[in-house]
């Protein structure tokens, strides 16, 4: 057991064993034995036991404890003042076999920072306030619990949530004891929240590649994703000669060389476009393709070069269809704005980042998180930790002990200072 | 009715109104009420009824026929002499969802000239023989009627072929009354047979688009196969940076980029190359692809221009896969040697299409087809008739009567000159 007396607040370090130990307890629940991967979609039952098990270990943390109507689960530090809190948190549903780090490492963090003052004894001008998000992952679109402490969420919107099997959001709230309509309640006055902070595995293979324990995050990417379709004519391949084609699937391998130079020309270093995904009709290895539908990711921290991009992308793709003599059409299935983190923010994480003399890199997130919807609301801060080989969404995902430790005790003493200040 | 007395050989010409009533009711048999599409499968209840509908017409035009061991229906006019005889035919089993004429035109014009001369009171030198294939479109794999002649079938393979859903080609033969070892005794001795002539829709765009009413193929084309990996690694589209990617798509973008300059360079006017069908691998908008595994259908008209292509294509492959970090695999899924048709009957048939004053075209045929089989054993040849916007294997598939009555007088008057030579 740490000792609760002699730390003053900036010796103040979390206890590694106890988050390794809940990181542990939680990967039990709505783990597969077959393969290993953890199954703890949002309000499913794993979820759900996933849920209680948080509210016990915040209450036997001597936290109080909260459930909003949004399923949102809280473990609140009083302060000594009603001045506007400060928020700490992630999300513990998961996609479909995941990782055991991916959001859950974000609250076990968080309840570990609130415990520590808990048992320091420490008081805060501010109130603490520990947040784990419903459904993050998007089983139902995703950040349904940020969306509705921040007031997105509408009626209609909860009315028409399903996941991919057709099932509503309003049917598994109610089949989990949640009236959906209360989900409206969960939205908070914004002038009650001081700032939102996120300690988050990088999703990426940055950190691990430099070998650095800390990620400072800045800003968040924003991201537009497209539908596109190619439209030409199929046909024999081996009765219509190369220069008679209106082949579609050329067109897309024209689009997908010109993607390097579109970002070079109109983003910035952190920019990213991905083809993920393309489907090909009719589909015969003897068939000139006649279609091809594909997806394209665009993301960048800069609105402004999120708008030349789509410029850019539009352009290139009317070009190729006229050269080719395609139809090209696109349906835009997704806009995320890019968020700045808060600059006062980054600057305190930096400066306990370099009192506890750790090695840190400031960097966007590619990933899109709670911080992002929170950010829209209230100054926001991210601190992220390495990923092995850049794994997650996927069992592989990793972060060793010892950077959960550093990135862990910067959040604890940023949450201190903000909280104080 | 024609009269059967004035003609001279010369003079002679096929009754196109015979055609029409044959193609239609030909193609009632096996057709869909609901699309409009013909379901004559190989081996069907629908091509049975085909079969025997056959042997009915070819009956009634007084010619003997015949059924191998392969379902291969037969109408013969016997000639003066036992000289090897002349073949002509195609098939009359269709793809799902086919048109009225691919194969069915080149068996009905068959059967039109062979009851025309039997009506003109000629006596020919040699046997003429009408041959509709089994299975050319490849229910079973393809060609089956025309391999059996050639001796190409084998107990073995006729104890494996089987269709997508799994059927046996032996269970279907049994089931419609054949004995599926008989195949084996379909096999003709090549000295049997003076020459095989073929007419066929193009199924591609160029004779229509030349507006020529004729084309005399001289070679038809040989292809290759390929089932093509490229494994790179999955990861987060936002979080791994451009530079970091080992995107398994962007090596086939690559690689389709640079299939305009490997045919340039590698291969002829006649190459054509195919990329129709790509499946990504995990396949989702957010996710850089890790795995894309594609088709390539790679053509010629020269072994040795194929070969050239083959060695260019794998070259290509392994430098993108270096290039970008993948792993590239690659497994040939099939192989089909180009054959050339007989500088003979190809001279025949221009002679006959100049004395017609018939506009033609003299051209590969870039699909396969009997006589592609029949050429690596007899000396074979091939007459095209356009097909209205290059459409083929789809109810859209059509060709006008005054081009299908050109080609089947350009098929006449070669046969008689063939039969009497």
């Amino acid at each position: 057991m740490p000792e609760s007396t002699a730390t003053t607040p900036t010796d103040l370090r979390i206890d590694l064993q106890r988050i390794k130990e809940d990181i542990l307890a939680l990967s039990e629940i709505g783990k597969d034995e077959e393969d290993r991967g953890i199954y703890r979609m949002a309000f499913t039952d794993a979820d759900m036991r996933g849920k209680r098990w948080l509210i016990d270990r915040i209450e036997q943390a001597g936290l109080k404890s909260n459930v909003d109507g949004a399923a949102n689960i809280s473990g609140i530090f009083t302060g000594k003042t009603e001045k506007p809190r400060v928020l700490v948190g992630s999300h513990i549903d998961t996609v479909p076999c995941a990782g055991a780090l991916d959001g859950t490492l974000g609250v076990v963090v968080g309840l570990e920072c609130l415990r520590r003052l808990v048992e320091a004894g420490i008081e805060t001008e501010r109130t603490l306030e520990l947040i784990a998000f419903s459904d993050e992952e998007g089983r139902f679109g995703g950040m349904f619990g940020s969306q509705s402490v921040c007031g997105y969420v509408t009626p209609d919107s909860l009315a028409t949530m399903s996941d991919l099997d057709g099932v509503l959001l309003q049917e598994e709230m109610r089949r989990q004891g949640y009236d959906p309509l209360a989900a409206l309640d969960a939205a908070r006055d914004p002038d009650s929240i001081r700032s939102y902070l996120e300690l988050h595995i990088e999703q990426g293979p940055v950190l691990d590649r430099m070998h650095k324990s800390v990620g400072i995050v800045d800003e968040i990417t924003g991201l537009f994703t497209w539908s596109v379709w190619l439209r030409g004519e199929a046909n024999h391949a081996g009765t219509t000669p190369m220069d008679m084609r209106n082949d579609a699937f050329m067109g897309l391998a024209d689009f997908a060389h010109e993607v390097p130079r579109i970002l070079e020309e109109n983003g910035s270093e952190r920019s990213r476009a991905t083809i993920g995904k393309a489907q090909i009709l009719p589909g015969a290895a003897n068939t000139v393709p006649g279609i091809v539908e594909f997806s394209i990711d665009v993301r960048d921290t800069s609105e402004e070069f999120l708008d030349d991009l789509s410029t850019a992308f539009q352009k290139a793709l009317s070009a190729i269809a006229r050269r080719r003599n395609l139809k090209f059409d696109f349906e835009q299935k997704s806009y995320l704005q890019p968020v700045a983190c808060s600059e006062d923010i980054v600057e305190q994480l930096r400066t306990q980042a370099e009192t506890l003399n750790l090695e840190y890199h400031q960097m966007p997130s590619g990933a899109a998180h709670d911080a992002q919807i929170m950010g829209r609301m209230v100054p926001v801060g991210m601190i992220f930790v390495p990923s092995k080989n850049g794994k997650s969404h996927s069992p592989a995902e990793w972060t060793a002990w010892s950077d959960i430790e550093a990135g862990a005790n910067v959040m604890l003493q940023t949450l201190l200072h903000l909280a104080q200040n």
